[in-house]
Order: structure tokens, then sequence, then C-alpha cells
């Protein structure tokens, strides 16, 4: 019988589809609602066929929503996704949020993007990284989902916080972290037989990553690949002082000993090989006195709408992994 | 009338196969003999129909290609490559080797691969990028082609040369980079809806490159990508004083202004965009104090078969864009 | 608490590795011993990583075998199949077999193969197809589990069952359906940018479908895509009397109300939509008097490895289902 | 030296922007114009930068145009293509219109499109398939560009025009194939990992087929594979009288004995083989009774730009492969 009735605010894009595909599907959820800016009025198993989730999605009504669901799920864009979750957290709903709009605080948060339309709510919101920051997850009524590239770069290097000085961060990334919108950029014949760079500015995942993991300096450059679901972080970073792979290694298997999600390895992670799961693999190594640090995801999963789940989990006192195998 | 008789010895493999593809469509070579060490008695173009080559592959001998050919284009792995380079240069061929064999100094050979095979023609041998040696490839008998990840990554940092002091190369390459051989690895259910890295140790491309290069101290990982052909280099640079993105871009424009094949822009080189041509696309700039520069080539073009042409071209006195276009 | 203990024989193919997956994860089941050709002494998971199964593979000893496990799953080559199966049999365990050895009778079989190995077991085998033989499944202790694009075609076709005399069935397939080993024609190279057909003989489909849908003349061929898991079954076929496109919707309805695995559609079906489930999608239509049939399935999972699952269910009196949402 | 100045309208869609490509670097056309109906004022080398066209995009305007070229490529969607083919026409241009507006006669076109916005001038206008029509178009000043879809399936039928009754015509169709606009069907991830019918009503198609072969019952059934340029028609034909698989192979042979861009196959065709080139690989065999017959084109050249260049060398009297190889 599931305990905690969930809301998916936003379930048309690709992250919020799976939101809602996993807590439908979740022992302990029931799914109560879905939403969508776009396609309101249409099921969602009609958009999504595979994710088999056989409800109707309504406009956004925050009254509605908390007449029925004790918890949302936000994934709108940013600054659409402050308003939404002020009106929810209002009516008193635990709220993941999956936007840029709690991951930093108010000063980056205004430099990088726009004014914040709640602020007051900055306070309360923990980054959602279990990995970083559990504890304080499962106490808070607010948790801010990390981005996709972020999630696949921290993983990575979480290993060597305190221990590198700079970092450059690759990430390689499916289409669907670009969204669902049809764009030229998101036309087949764009993406496949192809690969480019394209946020080479890449200010706003830096501001998140130093906040993060502060006391680096990065860079930061996102790549396009012909492939749907899954990122693959590549990280070059100069040591404070001198590390051995061997360390290396074994600092990895340390700091995600416990970590039901995951996984260290010695051979590259390939993203393949997490698709469809809440997943990480990472490797971490030293070659010409450089750290090499790996991270595989799936952007969907580990990189969204999985990671948002596992935050709910915490949240909720359930298992951590619940729905999530 | 074609004033040139090329062989083309090594014609099975992806990378010779194009090597014969151009020299028989050249309008001043002519291709006298395509050789195979397994595929011999078989026609090019049943193997590659595309390429449409019609001449039957015979086994290697140095003497009966010496009866007919003035020069030749070897594409076999390195070490067999020095044996028939030296075979062929006996002869008097002139030859551009496209295997790694005369690359690189003896000393940096034998410590990163094996003794080598032929080392008394080292000293003749060129490397054949003309962006950097121009003048040495026209009066040279025997030119090395530079490997494809290393020609991405010398375009995309040659503009920076002697402004940086550290570098990071992340190699994003197509499948076709890694060989015609059939494993594991390029088995079409391995590669599909999969990034990872596979050359993480890399330090024979970090070789080439500070030869190149030198007094920047490298990083190197290639990646394997769902793409045919195709390479993008990510370059994350240290320079070693101050500079803006505009004197980046500057430097690039002037390192470039007269080269027929390498095309400087202000967006984010995409590979598909030089797909099966000759080109490079190159973009440098600075974001966060940090040089990022890019450069996307076609593997088997500009980063094997095309980039050898455009050698023997020079070593011919042919305009150095014949046959390339 | 697992209540039956089963092998899965050649373990180290696509569809043998998907089968110890689905046993591994399987509530009713027990995975007590995996086998493989080529591979074995390595771990599952090491070649199959994503299919988190934590066993060492062996190698085939019936005897062993015969310790451990009530019932068998075997995924070998033809003929290499029909000795493990009689070395299984012999010995008392229920068993699925993958291959073509059990699906045919002797006549076809030898036909087109070649002298059948163990002949004396054609009798008790039940080709495996759940929707056309489901009461011989349940008593039967040898199963043949269907080819998978037999599978496709014959799930597309079976509404019109009895009123059709004549179909061309276009199979488009993805590379796994062609096999884990690595040839010319898997090669990434060979496959990606590509479409061709691959078998155009295609007699020993033929013999399977017209046996199973008798009366019919058959036409098929089947297509290699740039996929990796999904086959797509399009039939054309003329109807022995006229047929609306309405009637034909309704056949269909009609004949899959009860299935559980087996989704009757009015728009294309889309084998994306099926991709790692046990689901078949399907519409039938009359378009300009012909009847138009299409079948979307996962050829790993209803094309085999999942199929065979749901006859084992069957066969031990599991519900139908288990192990396969 | 250019002897015809060429104007190509709608040279913002793929078939355009190709045909724009392919004009530029013909020896003996100068292209002179090219108009966009969204995109007029960008370069057209900006939005397709690998065709390499240094041409700003124009608004379309007859009478400018007419002062600059002497014939001209229309490359306008149905309906709107019919109005520009009558104001070039009306001013003395050549025109080859690759729209379906002059494929069909005024009363099949009515019927599956709308009422014709120049019915006066499909007197004049010629089916522009060198196979079938050469001496015709060489004579003609309108030509209607066939359908990439039925290019493939008329060169794989013709061989036997007068020997079938009825065929079932799969086309399998790479992406640029359904235009440039960015919908959620041309989406990446729509696209990838998927295979799915998306055209079985093809009333539009088969009305084409029955014109230009008739006495054929045809069936036809596009499908949308993930590749970005390729076309494969396979034919599943029955004969109207006995026939063998050497005849067919023969007829074959004779029927393109001559013809420079159709190659006929013993082995099934590969669009692989094709892509990026204005040829053909045609394969016709015989195998249960039925005629198999299969051709392969890159959709963009031989299904659209490439061969309507043909056809305006064969109207200007020049060479007919020219600037095609």
């Amino acid at each position: 019988m599931p305990e905690h009735r969930v809301a998916v605010v936003g379930a048309g894009g690709f992250g919020g589809a799976l939101c809602a595909h996993i807590v439908h599907h979740h022992p302990s959820l029931e799914l109560t609602a879905v939403t969508a800016r776009s396609g309101a009025g249409r099921r969602h198993d009609e958009l999504y066929r595979r994710y088999r989730v056989p409800l109707g999605m309504e406009e956004f009504d925050a009254d509605a929503i908390a007449e029925r669901a004790d918890a949302a799920l936000v994934a709108y864009p940013h600054k659409a996704a402050a308003l939404a979750v002020k009106a929810l957290r209002e009516r008193g709903l635990k709220v993941v949020d999956l936007s840029a709009d709690f991951r930093l605080d108010q000063a980056r948060y205004e430099h990088w993007y726009q004014p914040h339309e709640a602020p007051e709510l900055l306070d309360e919101a923990v980054y959602g990284m279990p990995e970083l920051h559990r504890e304080a997850i499962r106490s808070a009524d607010l948790v801010a989902g990390p981005g996709c590239n972020s999630t696949a770069a921290l993983l990575a290097l979480l290993p060597v916080r305190g221990r590198i000085e700079e970092a450059a961060v690759d990430v390689k990334a499916g289409v669907s972290g670009a969204g669902r919108e049809a764009t030229d950029e998101t036309h087949f014949v764009s993406v496949v037989d192809n690969v480019n760079a394209y946020k080479v500015e890449g200010h706003r995942h830096t501001a998140e990553l130093e906040q993060e993991l502060p006391g680096v300096h990065f860079s930061f450059v996102a790549h396009l690949l012909p492939i749907d679901q899954g990122i693959l972080a590549s990280c070059y970073a100069r040591p404070s002082a001198p590390i051995t792979a061997a360390e290396a290694h074994e600092l990895a298997v340390e700091t995600y000993r416990d970590e039901p999600f995951v996984e260290v390895v010695s051979d590259p992670p390939r993203t393949r090989d997490v698709r469809d799961t809440n997943r990480a693999t990472v490797q971490v190594t030293v070659v010409n006195e450089r750290v090499l640090a790996f991270c595989a995801i799936d952007n969907l999963w580990k990189g969204a709408a999985g990671q948002a789940v596992q935050d709910l989990n915490l949240m909720l006192g359930l298992p951590e992994t619940e729905g999530l195998r």
C-alpha cells in the first residue's frame, strides 16, 4: 500500500516524464497528479508509451495538487520552477526541484541567471546529492536536484576533494539532456555522425562545481554526442601534492564504500553500462602526474529523475534505494 | 595524363583504402598497385565498394612495386611499416608512411614502442604536418604521416605555441580510428549508445605532442564515440601569461591565414562539417583564464590518408590541394 | 524464497546472457549455474556489466548441472543445442531451448539444416509461443523457443490466420540478432549509416512460418539496421476474401484480448517503445485491399530470452508474467 | 567557364541545399541565386557549412531571378512549388521542380493533394527519371523530379516491367527525407534506437508508381530509420508468369546496361555504398516463386538533388553525368 502521495509537475519533458514513471512504479509512493505546460489534456502514456503511466496530464494548479499530494517533484525550466516550488511549499508539500533555481546561493544564482523568484526559500534548500549531503537531505523540506553535468563531474572528483587545485571538466552528453524541444540542434540530422562542444562558456556549471568543491579552479565544456541517454565526465586535475594512481584509486574506494549507487572501477566507465539505471561508475587514476577522473551516469536517472527520487526517499524516511533498482 | 605512378601498401585497412581511393581519382597520379596483408587476391572495390578502385589487391613485393611505382603510401601497422618502408626506400621510391614508425626520434620511439626496424632512416624522415613543416616536406624522400589524434590536437594548439605551459587534450574519436579489425570493442552493440575513454595512459600520443610542441606538459585521453569517421580534440591549456579570448582568436587567424585546409571559426567545430574532407576546423578562445582550443577533422582524411596525399603532393612538386577537394 | 533452481547453458551470447539476467532477478527462480563455450572461467558480470549476474561461467557438464538445477535454458547455436538438450533431458531437467533445433518437424529441419542430433526428442517438443500453444507449453518438458523473426511475423499475422493466402514478411532487425561474434558484418563501421537485406533466401524462416500458419505462401527477407535491439516485422498479405481495416483491427483486438504481453495499437508500432521489455506491439489494418500487419518486439526479450522465461513460467506453474515486468 | 546561369529556389531545405552545392561546384553551371522562405538574409554556408556555397539567401522574386538565371531548380513544398514554377516558366526559365506538383496527371494530383495551382503547365511537364524518359527530358522545359521513395521503387522494379501483377513496396528511409523542420518525429531521441512505419496509407506514392508502372497493384509503406541519408526499397512482386532468378537478374543487367548511374549487383544493396553519390544499386532475384527486387539510393542525391541536376544536364545539352561524379 503506497504510503505517500506524490505529484510530478512538468511531466511532459524528458526528466519529468521519467519522474512520473519511477514514482508510478514505486512501491511506497502513489502518483496522484502529473502536470504539463504544453500537452495538458493528453494522457502521459500517449506521449511516453514506454513509461506506461496511465494518467492524464493537467494544467498546474497548486491548490488542486495540494489536495492530492504530500510531496512533489518539480521539473520545470528555471524561473518557472521557482514559482511553482514557492506555491507548493506554501501549501506544505515537500519538494524536490530539478531546475537550477535552488542549487546556488543567491549571489551566484543572480550573477549567472536572473533575479530570483523566491529567494526566501534558498535558506531551507539543500543541494540534493546524497553522496555529499545525505543527512541534510533527510531533514529537508526542499531539495535542489543537482544538474546532470555537475552530478557526473562531482562524483568523479569527490574522491580527490581537498587534493586538487585545478580541474578541466570535459562532459560528453546525450541529446536527452538538451531537452524535449524540437530544434535545429536536436534534429536527428544535426546530431548523428557528429560531435561538438556546446557549452563552451559554462559559467553556470562552474558556479555549481565551485560551490560544492570550493578551492578548485574549474574549466568546463559540455559536448553533444549522438546518444540519447548518458553522460561521461572526463576530468583532468592538477594535484596540490604528488599522488599515485594507487592512492587515487584507494581514495575513490574509500569515498564510495557505502554508497548504494556508486561503483568504483579500474577500467574506463561506459555510459552503456549504466543506461536506464540510477548507478554511477567512477574511475580515478593518475597519469603523468595529473589526476584523471571519469564518471558515467544516465543523465535522466542519476543525473535527474532517479536522483530526485533518491532524495525523496531520504526526505520521506523510506529506504534510499526503493523504487530505483 | 597522370605524371606519377603511385602504389598503396596496406590498402585493406580503412586508412590505406582511402589512400587508394584518393590516388586513383587524383588527376596527376596513377594508382599502379595496391597491396594487402590479408585480402590479397580480392578486388579492392569488392571490399570497399564506395571507393570504386577497380584493382586487384596483391601481396607485398618490393621489387614488383618498384617496377611500377615512383612513390608509395604505406599504411601498415607500426613495425611492419618500417620494414616495408625500408625496402621501398632502398629501391628509390619516395614514401609517405602512415604508421608511428617514423614520427618520433629513436629514443622516444623505442621507449614507448619497441626496437626500431630501420633506425638509419629516421634522420631523413620529416614529420608530415604541412602546417608545421611544409618546406621540409617539399624536399623530403620519406615523410611520417602524423597520427590522427595528434593532428587534431596540434592544429588546435599551434596558435598558442609558446604561450602555454600545460594542456589536457581530450580526444573524441570515431570507430574507424580503431581500425578495420572486428573485435569486441568495434562490434556495433558495444559502440552504439555508448561513450568511454579508451587510451587513458596515452603515453605514445603525449610523446608525439611533446616532440612537436616542446615545453608543454600534456595529459591525453582518447574516447570512443558512436560515429564512424571524425575526431574532435578539445584542449584545456594553462597560459604562461594572461591572454584574452580576442587575442587567442587572432592568433589562430594569423597562424592559419594561408593554410588551404584549416579554417578558423568562432563557433564550436563540428565533425560533421568536415566529414569526407581534408579540412580542419579550429576554434581557440579563452574562458575563465584558460585557453580552450578545439579542432575537428575527419580522422581518415586530414588525420590519415588525406594528409598523406597532401604530403605527397608537396614531395612531388604538385599543387598542395590537388586531388583533395 | 526461490522455488526452482535453473541453469543457463550458453550464457556468453546475447540471448543467453539476458536469460541469466532475467533468471537471476526472478523472484521464484534461483540461477545456479551459467555455462559458456568460450569465456568459461570469467565472471558473467565482467562480460555483461549491466546485467549484474555475479556468477562465474563454467564449461558445460550435464552431470554437474543436473546436480544443481531442475530446469535449464539452452542458448547454444543449432546442432550444439540439440546435444546439450539431450543430455539435460536424459537427466530429467525441464528445458527451454532457444535454438532452431526443436522448432521444426524432422523433415523440415533436415531439409534446411542438417541431420538432427536428437530426433527422438522432437515428439515431446512444443513450439514455445504462448499466444499459440499456451496449454501445451504448460505440460511440456521440452519447449522450443521461437526465432525472433518468426515471433514478430507470427504475432503480426495471427489475427488474420485463416483469412490470408499469401504474405510478404519484411523484417527489420537490430544487430544483436546477428549475434555476439565480431565479424565484418557486425563491425560498427559496416552497420552505422546503413541498411541492407541479409537473409534474402530466408528458407529457414519461411519453414517456421509455414508450419505455424499453414496454407499461406510466404516471402521473407530480413534487413539489418543500425540499432542494437529491436525487430519490426512489416507484413503485406493478400486476403482470401475482402476485409475492411476496421474488421482487421477488431480481429487483432479479439486475438490478443487476454494476452499479457501483446498490445494492439492503431498507430505504427515503434521498436523503441518495447525496448528492454517482453512486450509486443501489433497493428493490423487494410489499405488498398491488402492486409498490412506490423509487430514490434525486442529481439532479445520477446524474441528470445524473455519469451523463454515466459515459457518456463508456464512449465513450472508460476504466474506467466513473473520476473518479466 | 560556366555556360548556364542557374538559380536554386528553396535552398534552405535539405534537397534544395544540396542542389545549391551541386550547381555551385558544377563546371558548366554558375549558381547565380539561392532563395529561402525562412532564412533569407543569412548566408547559405552558415546554415550548411559542409556544402560551402558562399552566397546570401534571398527572398523569392521571380523577376530578380529571371534577370540572373536561365534555369532554376525549385525545391519548395507542393503547392508553393507550383506557384514559383509558374512564375519562372512565364519568364522563360527552364525548370526542374522537386515537389510533387508536376509528377502526376491532374486527376491523380487533385484526388490525393488539392486543386492544382498551375494545371496549364501539366502538359509540358515530363517525369524526370532519365531511366524511363531520357529523350523526353532532353527536349523538356519543365521536368518533375520523381519522389525519392518512387525513384528507389521504380529502379528496383523497372527490370520486371510488364511481368508482374502485384507488388508490395517496403521503403526504409533516412530522416533527411522527412525534411529539415524540427518536429517531435525528427528529434534525435525519437529516431535513434528505433524503426517504425510512417506512411502506412501511402496513396500518394502508389499513385506515382501506378502511373509509371501501369497494370501493377501496389502496396506501399515507408519506414523511418536512424540514418540521415539513404533509402532502401525492398519489393515483393508476384510475377504474371513463372520466372527464374537468373532470368530476373539478366533482365536487370539488360535494363541498365547503358545507364551511367545504375549498377546491377548480385548481393543485397547497401545504402552506405551509395551515400553522397548519385548512384543506385539494384538487385533483382526470385525466391520461392516471387520476384524480390531491391534498390539503394541516397535520397538527397539520386532521390532528389542529384537526379534534378541529371535532368538539368539533359535539358541543357550537357553531358548527363557532369558535376555528379
